[in-house]
This record gives C-alpha cells, sequence and structure tokens, in this order.
C-alpha cells in the first residue's frame, strides 16, 4: 500500500509517498481501505518533529482521522464486517491506503455522507463533543464563547451548541471567514485582529452582563486573560489548543472569586478504553444528528491524496474555512 | 447582645464591642447563642475593607463560624430544637453573641467536641470536604499535594486525605510548624522558604515520578508553574487561596497535554441552595469521622472574646498552627 511519510523533520515539503506493506489486524481489529483523511494541524506539528506519535501508531505516517471501508477483520470482531464503511480517530498513519483500528474505536459512517464528509467529522466533531459535553457539562440554555470559530473544531462546535439549545458566540482573526459563522448558529462574532484581543465586553455586552457559562479554547495565549473576564460566575474553559502561545498570565482572584474552571485536554495520548469510551458515546449522542441533518461537516475543499503537500500549506497558512480533506483516487 | 464590629478600615486594632439588638429568626432560622466563634484570614481582609459581607450578612461585623446553642427556632424549623447545639458557617456575623441560620445551614454538634472545637471546624473541614471530595473527586489511592498544609484548612485536609485513604504531602514556609504535619497524617513535606518555591521534584520523586492527582492549593502566586509540574496526568488542582499572590503565569501545553484541571472555588459568596447543600453533605460523610475520633480539629489556642484582636493579629502574622477559636466567656 501506498503511505505518504515524513522524510525529514520540515514544513509540508518533506512528505513523500512509499510504498509499504499493509498493516495485519489483531484479534479485534479491523483492516480499512482509506478513501479519505484530513490533516491537522497536529499533522503539521509531526511533520516538524515537535509531536511525536503516540506507542502503536506508525511515528512516520501522520494523519489522524480517515473514513473507509473495512477489508478484513481480527476473529473475534463483532460489530463490523467486510464492506461496512467506517470512520474515526487513529494515533496516526491516516495518510495511508490502509490503516488498522480496534472495532471499539471504529465509528459506522453514516449512510448520508461520502467518504470525504466522513473523514472530515471525527478529530473537529469528537474534540469539540467530548470538550463541550462530556467534559464540559454543556446544557441547554447555556452560553458559549469560542474561540477560532471558523476552524474545523469552531464550526463544529458551534453546530452542536446549536443542536443542543445553546447560545453561541465567536471570535477570529478574519471578517471574511466569520461572515460564515451565522450558518452555523454562531449569535454574534468578534473579529480580533490586534494583540491582545479585546472579546469580553462584547461578550459580557450580548448575555446582558453575564459573561458565558463555557469557553472552548483552540487559542490560548494572550487570549486567556480576556476570556477569564468573559466567564460567568461557575464558567467552565476547556483549553484545546494555544495556536496564540503557550504562556498566559492568569489572574487567580478572577479564577476564585468567580469560581471557574479550566481544563486542558488532548485527545491523542489517551490510553485505548479512553478513545473506545469516547467512540461508544459519539456513536451514541452524535451520529443521530449526522443522520438527521442537523449537524453537517463543513468542508472548505477536497484534494487528491497526491496534493496533500499543498493542503497542508494552505492549512499552515490560516485559508480555511472547516475542514480539508484528502483523498486516495 | 454584644458584637465585635468593624468601627473603620484597618488591623485588628479597629475592631472594638457594641451592643446591639438580637437578630430576629425567619420562619425556617434557628437563633443561637454563640460559645464559641473562629477567625479566618477571610475576616482580616473584611476588616482591611477589602472583602465585603455578602447581601444578608451584617455589613461590620466579621465571623464566618460558630458553634452554640439554639435559643429560638422559627415556626417551620423542624431539624432543631431550643436547647440544641449546633455549629456551621455564616456570611458573617459570628463576633457576636447572638446569630441567625437557617436550619439548613445549621449542623448538629458532635457529642463529644465542645464549643471551641466545633467552632473551629467548619471553615476548614467544609472547605476542604468541598474542595477534596465535592470538587476535586478525591478518591482513595491517590495522592495530594497540600499547600499551606500547616494552615486550619491545610490540616483539616490533610487528615481527611488520611481518612480516605489517599497519600498526603504537604508545603509550608515554617519548618517548626511542618514538624507538626506528620500526626495529621502528611507523609512527607516540603520546606519552601525561597521564591519561587521549589517543591515539584521533591513530589514527583515521592510519587514515583508520576506526580500527584489532587493538589490543594491555598497559596497561589508563583507556587502556580511548580505545582503544574508536581500534578500527574489529568490532576486536578484546587485553588481556594492566594495568599502568595494572585498574579500567575500558566504554561498552558502542561495544562493541554496532561490534561489538567484548574479550579477556582470560594464558599462565602455561594447562594443559599448550595450553603444548604453542603452543610448536608457534610453532615452526612463528614460528621460521622468527628465522632469515631479519625478527624480530630487542630486548635492552635482559644482566646476569649475580649481578646479578639490579639488573636487576629496573630493570625495575621502566620504564627499559628491550625485554628485559633474565640469564646464568649
Amino acid at each position: 500500500m501506498q503511505v505518504l511519510r515524513i522524510t525529514r523533520p520540515g514544513g509540508p515539503e518533506v512528505l513523500d509517498f512509499e510504498e509499504r506493506p499493509a498493516p495485519t489486524p489483531g484479534p479485534s481489529d479491523l483492516l480499512v481501505r482509506v478513501g479519505a483523511t484530513a490533516p491537522n494541524r497536529a499533522d503539521l506539528l509531526q511533520i516538524r518533529g515537535a509531536y511525536p506519535a503516540p506507542p502503536g501508531a506508525p511515528p512516520d505516517v501522520p494523519g489522524l482521522e480517515y473514513a473507509g471501508e473495512v477489508i478484513a477483520t481480527g476473529p473475534l470482531v463483532r460489530r463490523f464486517k467486510v464492506g461496512d464503511r467506517v470512520m474515526g480517530l487513529v494515533g496516526g498513519g491516516a495518510f495511508a491506503e490502509q490503516l488498522i483500528t480496534h472495532e471499539r474505536e471504529a465509528l459506522p459512517m453514516p449512510e448520508n455522507l461520502d467518504f470525504a464528509q466522513a473523514a472530515s467529522l471525527p478529530e473537529a466533531y469528537l474534540t469539540a463533543f467530548d470538550a463541550l459535553v462530556l467534559q464540559g457539562g454543556l446544557r441547554m440554555g447555556e452560553s458559549v464563547l469560542i474561540h477560532a470559530v471558523a476552524s474545523g473544531v469552531g464550526s463544529a462546535a458551534a453546530q452542536l451548541c446549536r443542536a443542543m439549545g445553546a447560545r453561541v458566540f465567536g471570535t477570529g482573526r478574519n471578517a471574511e471567514k466569520l461572515s460564515r459563522a451565522s450558518a452555523w448558529g454562531v449569535e454574534k462574532t468578534v473579529l480580533c485582529e490586534a494583540s491582545p484581543p479585546r472579546f469580553a465586553d462584547a461578550v459580557r455586552e450580548a448575555t446582558g452582563g453575564r459573561g458565558v457559562d463555557l469557553t472552548l479554547d483552540l487559542v490560548g495565549g494572550d487570549y486567556v486573560p480576556e476570556t477569564l473576564r468573559a466567564m460567568a460566575p461557575q464558567g467552565r474553559i476547556m483549553l484545546v489548543g494555544v495556536v496564540a502561545g503557550a504562556q498566559a498570565p492568569v489572574d487567580l482572584n478572577v479564577v476564585l472569586t468567580r469560581r471557574l474552571r479550566i481544563t486542558g485536554t488532548v485527545l491523542r495520548s489517551r490510553p485505548p478504553e479512553e478513545k473506545m469510551a469516547l467512540a461508544q458515546a459519539s456513536e451514541r449522542h452524535l451520529l443521530p444528528l449526522f443522520r438527521a441533518g442537523t449537524l453537517t461537516p463543513v468542508v472548505d475543499a477536497v484534494y487528491p491524496m497526491r496534493e496533500a503537500r499543498d493542503a497542508l500549506s494552505r492549512m499552515a497558512r490560516n485559508e480555511t474555512v472547516g475542514k480539508l480533506v484528502l483523498r486516495w483516487e
């Protein structure tokens, strides 16, 4: 099978194709022929040598999500059979024609989605669902602030909030991208071109002075002090990314008197039992909303796999809205 | 009745006695003759004018906890009768000969405690129980780091950890005080005389490199970066105080990759339903351990009320181990 591998640390240009033997499924594994995959910022970090793959994932083949068809199963597999269409997250190795995954980490593809749509879904929606709902405890009627709302996770999170009866506010650094956000249910956006950004007053005003109950923060850095100011009492901040930087000054008095909770989260490094649990919860709680059309993956563009380097370069330049997809032809 | 009131913003010397009419209990309230009360750092802040009393509490009479005897009840009171001994938290006004409290915010005094012991108990143990157990999710077998472990809350938290089957480590700035900590179940203490403090390596070593699952932070400030370094994956930091300062530089990468959770918490400003819920949970889960002698309030000294100014001054100078108590004669 073909894989797209990291030949040396660098930018997307260091990726190159290589022929490899197909992996062998273990007793509870599926062998999946990958129809499509989607690049993520974590892939850029891994290509640069800054984010090593976890144990069990191929060290030199990026790719964290896929959609495809089951072409072989281990002897203990019960949930899927050859020919089934599946999608899911993997610790790496999705930039390949085939991959293996534990059957309890795979999700059945909703019938109304194609490979490209399905491949764009796992990282964005499972991250948003896990952060907002499972860890963040989001409930209807609450107000949510989403930073980088035009990103893959951001647009997924906004749709999820709307579907659950929560109000959504969003920030971003590009007016044109933000103009798309109302389609995902975002009630108000705040353009943050300056550094440090200013959005707390606008968010407080939009919530009648109360602030938001939950923030999904994909940005970190100098957004953090403003985020603290934008929170309602007992508000929860879910920290999912730090693209604006990892150092943040925190006013502990605000955290304490407003009884805030700040939680850092990442999916990739989790142990298998947690990955399985997230996949199973997502099957129960997320997939019905894709089948009903309540959630729709936001796909910026679909590239053939041979143009993966161009696609990753576009992502690195922040030119995309929602997700990019890479498709094997 | 006599109250000890704040005559003007300042240090403990601005407190003075005054005669006032006794408060009138509402339908579900108890009128309590205060046997003893205990000063807290929050009282020092309030006396200085930096921590106004919440609505419903007398603005100029400090005092957040008490033990005493029920001398009258509102017509709807069901849980207590005149003559019962009770203790509990109030939003203020405990530096008085009488106070009123909702019957569901009051706790029955364990029979084996006197007023002085009982008055030293609510703020320290309910804060520790709420932060460690109800919010922090502490479970047996986990490791806990307690900053300022020789304080009232610190010594209470250490005993609670031991009673629950958790390992306890503690920090403090005074070697003599820390020498007391083994009696409360603290396995290892780290003396932090320098600024910034250094304790993360010692804590990691004591936990086989893993770090602690939970930190009870009464200190904040420059303890925060070291605390982050001392945490195990998915560790929880409960921020209860900021005596070392409210500004903290936070490395978001550590929060994210180690999936940490930082929660600020304070009791005094909570709405009545939360205060009642904490009192009821404490009655079920904490009081049996006092009756059994598993938990023992750490009382530094008992002062007559007329020496309250001296007692508060000693607390301000960090000279105490555990709690000070003020007793009406």
